[in-house]
């Protein structure tokens, strides 16, 4: 009996999230099962984090105990044979016993990808946000800069435990425009509040709006006392690396 | 009433092609019914060409006559409303009442995508071919340079009209590699038999694997006597762009 980590890679609008649930489609469940068509009968697979319906993941990490024979670029081929087309096993490696995808990991990282345009663009919004009004653009950075640091981002999501804190340090939050004009924020975290950077990125995309100001985000991060109502949509949302120490 | 140009796009994937047939879901068939949802009561729109189920477009022209007071970029507003969310008009001109998409077109211009992977990508097979094993990349661009000038492409497609000609003239037949390591065959023509920017794609591919050379590809297109057997997967292929003399 070995444990193995993998990486997963998953377009999310095929599925209800990523935690296992009975009768609905999610990643946890169709890992389990392809990996029940090759005999494993452990009860559960241990996941990184939690993604929300329609969120898609490039970098999920999530391990499980097997006795495989066959050596692991083997198990990831017939892994990837029985998971259906919108998920894959990206990299399969064997590691410690003790390995936990979720408590051993030190940073999350995410991008959310949005243009801005006035007409719907069917193909570009299959992966980002169409936003508009235009965004002065310029007012993007000195946003993403106030969340820098360790804050309460009680106004941003809500705790992941029931008695968990709010406090979460990010480590990077940075805008960048691409060659195809499409603008992606980058955002890394020791972890996340759920729906952490959905809101963050509503919040920005309003100031860059002029909706509101860097003072309302400033007030929003010292006065974290009730969640912000706005919440960029899950499609433009992507898990991209989850980083442990050792590795 | 007068006559309307409209440049559409669409995800491909959620149609069986592009034109109308009964009780299936068409792009012309989704553009006709929303046109009816303000009022129209022609029989048909007028497309400017076919393209199969699970193809792209974000340059496809339809034309149709509309009585309609509210001015052009009214009429593009409401009848986006109208559209669901994987088609989309991209642009609406008022145009000369003769003007026929299809017979008045002098070139169209497809891109087809690919990528070099051994593993699964859920995220860019979306929009892309996943081929493996590695393509000799430098083979792509000779091979492309076979189709350039007037052929008879009998190996490549099949005619448009019962007893139509398959001699086509190609005018840009080009492999670019994109900043994502995607490779984009960019190719354009007078016009396409059914399917052969796909078989042309399949058959560079092969080239570049090795599985046949840059005579195979002369052969065929000397002695167009049968259809090719490969044919790239339609979700990689767009139609970018179709051109009018006048425009």
């Amino acid at each position: 009996m070995a444990r193995y980590q993998v990486i997963l890679a998953y377009d999310g609008s095929g599925f209800q999230g990523s935690q296992r649930q009975v009768k609905i489609r999610t990643v946890q469940g169709e890992l389990e099962n392809s990996l029940r068509q090759l005999g494993w009968s452990a009860k559960s697979v241990l996941m990184a984090g939690r993604t929300d319906t329609g969120v898609h993941a490039t970098g999920q990490v999530a391990a499980f105990d097997f006795e495989w024979a066959h050596g692991s670029s083997q198990l990831l081929k017939a892994l990837n044979a029985h998971l259906p087309p919108d998920l894959a096993i990206q990299n399969l490696t064997e590691t410690s016993a003790d390995f936990h995808p979720r408590f051993d990991a030190s940073a999350r990282r995410y991008v959310y990808k949005l243009f801005c345009d006035p007409i719907r663009r069917p193909l570009r919004e299959k992966l980002a946000w169409r936003v508009w009004p235009a965004l002065n653009e310029e007012a993007l950075q000195p946003a993403a800069d106030l969340f820098l640091g360790t804050h309460d981002f009680g106004s941003f999501g809500s705790r992941t435990t029931p008695n968990g804190t709010t406090v979460r340090k990010v480590t990077k939050a940075e805008w960048k425009k691409m060659p195809n004009g499409e603008w992606q924020f980058e955002v890394q975290a020791d972890a996340f509040l759920y729906r952490m950077v959905r809101r963050m990125t509503f919040v920005q995309v309003a100031v860059a709006q002029g909706r509101c100001s860097l003072e309302d985000v400033r007030k929003a991060l010292s006065t974290p006392t009730a969640l912000l109502s706005g919440l960029a949509p899950a499609h433009g949302l992507t898990l991209i690396e989850v980083t442990y120490e050792s590795h």
